[in-house]
């Protein structure tokens, strides 16, 4: 037995989205996979979400009983999706002629602190996972859910089922972890909208979370945050297939061979600009801080010094979000003694996110030519360490996302 | 305070079926209704079945993933209906500004034994419903489920929440436990069939368990046998109305006014008859093992000798075992050398139930002599201490209700 093969016979967490439980059929497919992984590796642990859009449906129920749902009921009732697809799986197993378990957040002993619905896993207490482990059996985790002081369920925040599982694997001592989906992993774009896209074999966890955060619902954050943190490497990969997915992994330099790892589109953004605000301090804070008590994220904020004493200042929220950011900035406005306030709708935006330009200038040079030679307006320009953001016209954003793939050569490996 | 008003405030436990809270407006009808209880009764626990037919297509799912699904996950994935009802209506009374909180079967401290599916109800820690019911807060207590000695999820066989509920009142010391359902009682007989069927006031626990087993859905067996090991008088009522229903209870001799208290008709069943069987001991005992084995409940056993030497056995069973029934019996007939196997269809057993009969002879004769007068041929007679039935033709059932519920003087009170 050669020294990777030994290294491999250690605990295996895989999870499975929504979709690849979504019906019987589906669950069937994921014990068939999981009997293959099992020839490969004796010691599985496996992550389910609720089938399909079960949680969605929980959801709207309680919603016809309560405008704001209790905490805690809400968190027994959402999590339940969880425990209906864990015990189906197990049971499928089971028939199999493979042993197999189910647990809930609770027998599994993921302990969570926080309020209720937005909890965060602090803990896991792996006894019962690994009795059952060493009992032969194949362990089925509730994602989503775990439990506080009190015994209660818990649920940790929509898309935590990725989050569960990274953080078992962390507990169980796995060095990787399988993120079953429905695509195939992560691409250098959204490949429905440019044919050349690309599989990337690797991503770092910093570009993860950039693609992530910019609309690449692949990963939950949180997830590669907490994967990032305790070294696990996350395998996202298709349920569909037995090919190799993308691992989002800590890439030494040797690993990043280009400046742009990844070019995406935003088209769900707003622009509110409010014009000659007071020079004095502590206007942004203010206003930060309000629209951040009724939970609206902010983005893109730029400040610009138009005129001698006075200035503006614009950022782009969700558009969700615009009819109460809107009215909250005007009140603002108003108290403040500031100017007018603008909307501009009808934006996009595009971004190139790679933990390469770090190292290389003048890549936002490049994009900022290439989109111009394209006759493409910029509107805004925002920047961290490894993304360069760009407010556009969205009637551009379908060219602005072609020109970029192919001015950083993202095509080619 | 009159004593009545101080004795009643004690733990009301009130149990409300899959029909009382089948959708959002239903629950909400339910709070309601606790709503006005807690205006008399400050310590209200509820107990509830899963919405409609939750359960059912749980069930569905299931068995497209196993034909015969592991028992552990089998109680996981169908305990979840109850959870998903009793945190709906939690959250609801919370909304509507009273304080509650769901409790499951594990919370509520429900200790089962025996075999998932039908597990038995042990014992009850009642220290966290008492915390909560002491805080001021309404209990929901999800009816169906308890766990085991491995902390996992038991359930104690369909139609359990009735007996989750008995078992409530019973381990928090109250004398009497409402059974919400959609029908308002217990009739001397199917008011669909006949018209002037009456609400009973009361019926004893034996009567109920007679009525219950000849097909009386009102009430699970099981939920009366408890109520009558405690002494707790079963409240049957409906969720549509606020009138008394009928109370399920001991009674003394001065409140049995009749002989008989309600007719029944069953019209699922079909006799099995084997002719010549050999005289020899054990026969019958090895044939209905036999059928036990495969889970074959048989009725209304009759042998008859027939001729000198041998002798002929019949009895009843419900006509989904009656492929299998048939099929086993008539290989045992040939084993032990006994003639031919007849199939008697389209039956219907019509019987009179009263503790009342005990004590008043010629209510059997009465009962044949009203049949005989409307000419209906009699098949076969069983007869219990509290129950006499007969097989008919079927095409006689309706005729047969309607005489025997008049010959007894059931209309009138």
């Amino acid at each position: 037995m050669t020294d990777t093969l030994k290294n491999q016979k250690k605990i295996v967490v895989q999870k499975f989205g929504g979709t690849s439980v979504k019906n019987p059929e589906r669950i069937k497919s994921v014990a068939t996979r999981a009997i293959e992984e099992l020839k490969r590796n004796p010691k599985l642990v496996i992550v389910v979400s609720a089938m399909g859009d079960t949680t969605d449906k929980l959801v709207e129920l309680s919603k016809e009983l309560s405008t704001s749902p209790n905490p805690r009921e809400y968190d027994a009732l959402i999590s339940t999706g969880e425990n209906i697809s864990a015990a189906l799986l197990a049971m499928c197993l089971i028939d199999m002629g493979v042993d197999a378990i189910s647990l809930t957040g609770l027998q599994a002993g993921i302990k969570t602190e926080g309020p209720n619905s937005r909890s965060k896993i602090i803990d896991v207490d792996t006894t019962r996972i690994l009795e059952e482990l060493n009992a032969g059996k194949v362990v089925i985790v509730t994602g989503f859910q775990g439990f506080n002081t009190n015994y209660d369920t818990t649920t940790i925040g929509r898309g935590g089922s990725d989050t569960s599982a990274v953080v078992l694997a962390a507990a169980l001592g796995s060095p990787e972890c399988d993120i079953f989906t429905d695509v195939d992993g992560v691409y250098t774009t959204d490949p429905r909208r440019v044919k050349d896209a690309r599989k990337l074999k690797t991503v770092s966890y910093e570009e993860m979370l950039e693609l992530a955060s910019l609309g690449a619902q692949v990963l939950h954050p949180r997830a590669v945050e907490c994967a990032k943190e305790n070294n696990i490497i996350i395998h996202v990969r298709s349920s569909y297939s037995n090919e190799d997915g993308t691992r989002v992994k800590e890439l030494n330099k040797m690993e990043v061979n280009k400046p742009v790892t990844g070019v995406t589109v935003n088209e769900k953004e707003s622009i509110i600009s409010v014009l000659d605000i007071p020079d004095e301090p502590g206007f942004a804070g203010k206003l930060f801080t309000r629209l951040a008590e009724h939970k609206i994220s902010v983005d893109m904020i730029i400040q610009n010094v138009e005129k001698e004493l006075t200035n503006n200042i614009s950022f782009s929220v969700l558009e969700d979000d615009l009819e109460d950011a809107k009215a909250i900035t005007e009140t603002f406005a108003k108290e403040s003694k500031s100017g007018q306030v603008l909307i501009t709708n009808a934006i996009a935006k595009i971004s190139a996110v790679g933990v390469g330009m770090i190292s290389k200038p003048g890549i936002a040079a490049k994009m900022f030519s290439a989109l111009g030679e394209a006759n493409i307006n910029i509107k805004r320009i925002t920047t961290s360490e490894i993304k360069i953001s760009c407010a556009i016209d969205r009637s551009d954003a379908q060219k602005a996302l072609e020109v970029l793939h192919s001015a950083f050569d993202l095509a080619n490996a």
